[in-house]
């Protein structure tokens, strides 16, 4: 059929879109979600059908900007359209929807044509929550990473040894990696560090280290940082390490599942090379995961899927039931976390944190007392040396000192009604209130903790101030702050915590951040 | 947030969707596929947010047409855009997700936001793929066929008593509604039948019944008939009853799943006040279900969700290996539907099949032996009259005759090859042919069938004839059958059906028409 071309003037999230008349449709007998051949110029392609009966007259075709652009389409021309079976992966995603386990082959073709934007929305997310319901195992679990590593970028870097860390995140104030990179760094390890932004938290690692140098570099740029400092800390968004995984998440969270976990996690960590690694699962009431039982089940997980993927793999299960340090916020974050390298007023949870860590990783290649060197690298200067090198090497200012990192100037301080013990902090609702701040674009927005769990506080004392960089977020912060219990204060007899009069919605605990 | 309206001249399939800039969601704190709240002229509805880094730039916002006629907008109005919580009914979706078992109310919210545009495509199809995945136990099947009753039309008929029949299809050539709702209406039952249109198949009942007869009424119309005749043949889809399953529909047919399959349809005989039904299962290998054991099955889950419901099932488990009568397509069927009941060349397996489900009917309401009312009232051309009665009243030509009803003329007759019975006929390669030659939008397109199942065929002599009413659909459906293996004639001792030389793609066996 002979259709003329109506550019739409949109993009498809990367995928080929084409609009066609009902009656067009019907007359090829392609129902919306179908599949159409489309070609022009001596060039075609595959897109995936929507139908409309207005907007697009019969005889005519919309094309989303990635046809157009790909076929050098302008309005009115002549498209020659005809319907074509879908993609053989969606025969293979039919599969999984009976729970049947797929292999590698099949696992690969999906992961492809997910990357390519040859699958709709529904497929991926049928996909999604068919890995959801019926699990995946370990060899399912392998496969895909593999097949996300094969569809994307791998840095190569020429050293038998390759280290990394990562968290799963969930816990506000979480700036380990920070410390963690410069002291392995500094003890001769290679750490090719790629982090997140946040999705639904106030800060990723790759925000707070933005507010000490640049981060958004390309693989190869990378590989530079790495080969001349020994480390780094980047964005992975801008280095396509396995980027199904940007594509999988979107569908992942409007549902608050996340299947792809592991594979997700993995793929990267395989994409860098990783040999040896170091997975942190923060653990607590306000985490992820809850429960320490939980945590052990995980991390078999990790190890598992690891041996699979030729990554050794350790785990460390540690307290997430309140913010680490004292700081969270993209720049106070960085702030806190370049004094402690300076040795400034260093929080004693940050210190341990990062060196068990670190220590972790040094006695995976045989270092001995591991902790015991990482405090050394910590208190003889070395990491901060080193942290100041990988700032240079990314092309940030290697003098930077903690109160050149701006930070909001908007500030309210949350006093405390009672007197007693601070009894918890709430994750989330300190989460809520940096991002209602600002956070993370607003890099100066964030909340500081004058009090831990465990600290006493009379009436009046501070217990957190909130920074924001503009009024307004402040003023919506302090709104949203009547409705919460963001720092319980009381007695350590004091049982109750809180009382359910109606049926509650349950907020999502998970931040899907990874 | 304040941004420029600019809308995209798109539907988006009933939904309110907005187009942001990915600076000004991430601002918001919106991801895509999150909703904001749209103000504008003290109006004000929530959309589903995509996002794009091109051509909606930073302060302005795109609008489909569905949201640019609710709040009447023109090019350039200033819209109040705010963040807004997704529906409570994620929370039931997202509930499914994790296994649990979802009540009424749950149920109820959920089909009442698909059927108001509140979910997103990617909610709807984890919604549809965890019930497939999972299952649905007879308290789910009722509870949704009672939403999807609730979201839409119902017919309120005055009569205490109102029969129904339903195929759950995949066999073509099955004009059987079109001779048992006369029987049945003839005998004296109410009998308010509304019919699918063809999706994947080459005829519904309903494009089958308008080549005699109007069947776009509407629900007032539709009982004016019933009200005169005590029956009536219209399309179901403008009378919107259950209209959540439409949308189900195009969520479930990219997928090959239909776990919606009996509350959709029981919904459906609900909503026009059904009290007895039968259910006709077709059986056998081309058939939607393939085994008399799975069509036992299907028949208690029909009968247990009935009672629930309160419509007294029986079903009809039926021979449906080869097409019914000799007509596929659907003025060929209408033809020799109208032929049967004018007893004129009846087809012996036609008249056998409906006069079977209308003796269940009958037998159901106490009237002695069915089966043989149902002859008389075919053979005294009861039948005959109340057709042509219901015609009338639905605005066609009551004096209609068979040999009025066009017929394409672009015709071509395959032969057999060699000498034998015809072993098989494959219904799927009938469908497609019938397709290919112009069904259903052809309504003079099809097939006719020379020889069925167990007949005697010399070489040369005829085994079917496609027939089509543009040349150029006649050539694509003889190009198509070079490659399918449509009718098999042999001698009855021959055993090989087909030899298996390389991986082949199982092409999908169910069409999703209902």
């Amino acid at each position: 059929m002979r259709l003329k071309a109506k550019p739409l003037g949109l993009d498809s999230g990367g995928r080929s879109v084409v609009v066609l008349n009902k009656d067009d449709a019907g007359e090829m007998g392609v129902l919306a979600l179908g599949r159409v051949r489309v070609g022009f110029g001596g060039r075609e392609l595959t897109a995936i059908v929507n139908t409309t009966t207005a907007l697009i007259g019969s005889g005519s075709i919309g094309v989303c900007e990635e046809v157009r652009r790909a076929l050098g389409i302008s309005e009115g021309d002549e498209l020659e359209v005809e319907p074509t079976p879908p993609p053989k992966s969606l025969h293979s995603i039919r599969s999984k929807l009976r729970g049947k386990k797929l292999a590698y082959g099949e696992l690969l073709d999906i992961v492809r044509d997910v990357v390519e934007g040859n699958l709709s929305d529904i497929e991926i997310a049928a996909f999604v929550t068919a890995l959801h319901a019926f699990g995946l195992d370990l060899d399912e679990a392998t496969g895909l990473s593999m097949a996300m590593v094969e569809t994307g970028n791998t840095l190569d870097l020429d050293r038998p040894l390759i280290v990394d860390k990562h968290s799963i995140g969930g816990v506000p104030g979480d700036k380990t990696t920070l410390l963690v990179v410069p002291i392995i760094a500094a003890c001769g390890l290679t750490i090719p560090k790629s982090s997140s932004r946040a999705i639904t938290s106030a800060a990723g690692t790759a925000d707070r280290a933005e507010a000490l140098m640049p981060v958004n570099l390309g693989i190869e740029e990378m590989k530079g940082v790495v080969e001349r400092t020994n480390g780094c800390i980047v964005w992975g968004g801008s280095l396509h390490l396995a980027p199904a995984d940007d594509i999988f998440i979107k569908v992942e969270h409007p549902l608050s599942i996340d299947p792809l976990l592991l594979p997700s996690i993995m793929s990267k960590k395989k994409a860098v090379g990783a040999n040896l690694l170091v997975v942190d699962i923060p653990c607590g009431r306000g985490a992820k995961v809850k429960t320490i039982g939980e945590a052990d089940l995980l991390a078999n997980d990790f190890m598992e899927l690891g041996g699979r993927l030729g990554i050794k793999v350790r785990c460390a299960v540690t307290y997430g039931e309140q913010p680490i340090g004292y700081a969270i916020g993209p720049s106070l974050e960085a702030r806190e976390a370049l004094g402690a390298l300076m040795g400034d007023r260093a929080p004693p949870d940050l210190i341990d944190k990062a060196t068990d860590i670190a220590g972790i990783l040094l006695e995976m290649v045989g270092k001995g007392d591991g902790k015991a060197l990482a405090l050394e690298a910590l208190r003889s200067g070395k990491a901060e040396g080193k942290l100041r090198e990988i700032i240079a090497a990314q092309g940030g200012d290697p003098g930077v000192r903690p109160e050149d990192i701006g930070v909001g100037d908007q500030r309210f301080t949350i006093r405390s009604e009672g007197s007693g013990y601070v009894l918890w902090i709430d994750n989330a609702s300190m989460a809520e209130l940096a991002r209602l701040a600002g956070c993370p674009r607003d890099k100066g927005a964030g909340i500081l903790l004058h009090r831990k769990i465990g600290d006493r506080v009379k009436p009046g004392e501070p217990l957190f101030t909130i920074c924001a960089e503009r009024a307004t977020k402040l003023q919506q912060a302090l709104e949203a702050l009547e409705d919460m219990r963001a720092v319980g204060v009381g007695e350590r007899m004091e049982m109750l915590i809180h009382e359910v009069r109606e049926r509650a919605l349950a907020k999502r605990a998970v931040p899907l951040d990874r």
